[in-house]
């Protein structure tokens, strides 16, 4: 194979043969592919894109070049889900147990916090004791005696799509469609999973606010680890607001811990439990039968989202997720307790000044308002403070007067909650009439063979 | 100024300030932007190209990387010419003493064979003990004392040129015109001229097979250079056939030669007097008037092809070109001898063995087979044989018998001639009828706001 050749054919819009592919990015780990040579087959790949026979070598490649978990043993289905990111996204930690619960292993492996969107690994980081940092064989077992695990990325996974990423991320190759569905799956489809659930996020707390970019980045990926012999379904949810109240990641913890114990605020409880349906349903079929029957798909929904909200009610699922942390390490007690996991020191309540309706909550505003209060990052391994962050006490269509409580700052000083609410008042715009808002689901992708 | 920021915004359409052309190639330049993000730059500009204020910019950039001369003093206006390349090109080594003598200096820093097309540095040193490798100080000596002087391009000239173009040759980004553009004029204004005459070449033996990019590129070059007050012309020229009759480093010298001396193929000695006559009417204006009238320019160039003629009839050019020749270390005597200045040990003649008019007379062909027989490199820095090649004794639309020679091929042994003769049976297409060919000049392009 000559490299050059290779990103000439790219270049001038040919298909290249899966084995192509392949050797491209083998030689590219064993470091026969030059950096530059990569980053100009990017940049081709950003132009001329990668078909599915393509994209599938490149995924195989990248999978292959490292670790991947075997949990064929485990008696039950492996199922596992990822968001594109959003604000306010604390859906793994209450997904997780409840999904153990219903009878799948969730072999989880997640990232940090980067940009406006927080991280899975930071949130559970504010529970003291957390730890995220496991080797692939004590996850494991933390997987087949509690039924979930999480734990980030290791170096062992995926080393190919690690190194073009940081590539990537220096040579304006990030927005790209097949690039982004390759790199999410590598890391994903290493979990050696029967099924996936993928959260593409909608509305402009997205990475990806162009709609039409969402649409085809959850089909890709879709058919991708379907035809990887993974069942995988997307849904298209709302990001054009924050997720929830909380915004923050010792706060979110607390609301994804107030959900589990069957409480937490009503769209982020709705959406967990619908992520945790899907998941069953593909996993498991209809309730009791054993097989999946995909005729009746919606009722198996329907059944599988009746008996997450029972595990929820019944704090089935609160059990395994304090299994699991002190599987992880962590403190059960600071769980159980009633206050906030990583109190802040100061609380500031914010107030409407003027009456109206809500008409749009900024999520970006929002979680950019994290990193500015030290609650998220703008460099990878920068250090973060649990405690800070946002309560948002309305949503798009509240109608509030003067003196209506609009949220509460959590920050680490009195300067810094001030700042806090110019953020807040800012992130939330009042006016009249009804607002536009997307539903919660916007939107379900199945494989297009299907 | 960000590296990503701005191969992104090249990703997306935008046009680039000129200063941030600038400074982004002279942060490549201080080791600030690394080569996998030039590369990324570089495949953008390939697909989404480069507007006039941008290559002027990079251009620029690229001259002043690195040393220029400085040919102010010279009692004459400065004038060069460059070509794309072509098979039997050997018009450099006939033109610049006939410039010289038509009252131009001619500072001609010129480039080696690569590939199929041959090059002028070659050429030149099949003259014994010629050399090629004078200093910047000695070459503006014998521009100086000779009128003319001819050396390879320098370390010190367009550093930055010479790294992106390293770089492009393996990252898939070498055709494209603004790139193809800069990177010639980076080194061919760095000669401070005052005239520039381009020979862009046309047909399925030139570098740029596609006449549309060839159009683009003649006028891309041509307004490049203008804008940076250098009076520049481009002549579009015949390359579906060879120029001339010999085709390798040593022949295309003795033919070179025979052409100072009032002989040669009239095809080659037409386009020379055309050449001459078409730099002496942008440098000198009518012959006699000693300024540049636009409206009677053809007037103006039928008038310097007399004289052109005259000067190699009279023995004049030749006399000049001997002078250049002992002033850079040649041996005249071989330059006046009669025989071939390289022989070779096999020359092989090939006739015809049935009738038909001449269809084709592929160049590529007979430029890739001078390289099979070991007179071209496929790498840079390779050896070569000056002595190997071919005469081509017919061209589209000459009527052969079986017996009538068409050719001869000069090789190292009798294996090789026999190797050298199927390569000359291949490129020469026999059949019935008129055949299609260009004609020798088949366009002329002035800059767009003239």
């Amino acid at each position: 194979m000559n490299p050059t050749d290779v990103i000439e054919r790219k270049r001038d819009g040919s298909r290249l043969k899966p084995d192509e592919v392949r050797e491209f990015f083998l030689a590219y780990h064993r470091g026969e592919v030059a950096e530059y040579q990569m980053s100009a087959f990017l940049m081709a790949v950003v132009f001329n894109g990668l078909d599915l026979s393509e994209l599938e070598a490149l995924l195989d490649v990248m999978i292959h070049s490292g670790a991947t978990l075997d949990l064929g043993h485990l008696p039950g289905p492996r199922a596992d889900k990822h968001s594109t990111g959003g604000v306010g996204d604390k859906v793994s930690l209450t997904l997780a147990p409840l999904a153990a619960e219903l009878g799948m292993y969730v072999p989880m492996m997640s990232g940090r916090g980067l940009g406006h969107t927080g991280g899975t690994l930071d949130k559970l980081e504010a529970i003291p004791g957390f730890r995220t940092d496991l080797d692939l064989e004590s996850f494991t077992r933390v997987v087949e005696d509690v039924g979930y695990g999480m734990i980030g990325q290791t170096a062992e996974i995926a080393p190919i799509d690690r190194r073009t990423y940081d590539l990537r991320s220096v040579t304006g190759t990030v927005p790209c469609i097949p690039l982004i569905a390759s790199s999410i799956l590598s890391k994903k489809l290493a979990e050696d999973l029967d099924v996936l659930l993928l959260d593409v996020k909608v509305g402009d707390g997205a990475f990806i606010a162009d709609r039409e970019m969402s649409d085809r980045l959850a089909q890709v990926m879709v058919d991708l680890a379907d035809a990887r012999g993974v069942r995988t379904v997307a849904l298209q949810t709302a990001m054009d607001r924050p997720l929830g109240v909380a915004v923050g990641n010792g706060l979110e913890t607390d609301e994804a811990i107030a959900t589990l114990k069957g409480g937490g605020p009503a769209d982020f409880r709705a959406l967990v439990v619908r992520e945790a349906a899907e998941m069953a349903a593909l996993a498991l079929g209809e309730p009791g039968s054993g097989a999946a029957v995909e005729s009746s798909l919606d009722a198996a929904v329907a059944e599988w989202s009746d008996r997450a909200e029972s595990l929820l009610d019944s704090g089935a699922a609160f059990e395994c997720f304090l299994r699991n942390v002190e599987a992880q390490g962590g403190d059960r007690a600071s769980c159980e307790a009633e206050g906030p996991i990583a109190p802040a020191p100061v609380v500031r309540e914010v107030v409407a000044t003027s009456g109206g309706v809500v008409k749009h909550v900024a999520p970006r505003t929002l979680g950019q308002g994290v990193v500015a209060l030290g609650g998220g990052r703008t460099k990878l391994g920068e250090a973060i403070d649990p405690s800070v962050g946002f309560e948002i006490l309305v949503e798009p269509g509240t109608e509030v007067e003067p003196g209506t409580p609009l949220g509460r700052v959590h920050a680490a000083s009195d300067d810094d909650a001030a700042r806090g609410e110019t953020i807040l008042r800012d992130a939330i715009a009042l006016g009249e009439g009804a607002p536009e808002r997307l539903r919660l689901v916007v939107g379900r992708v199945s494989p297009s063979g299907s």
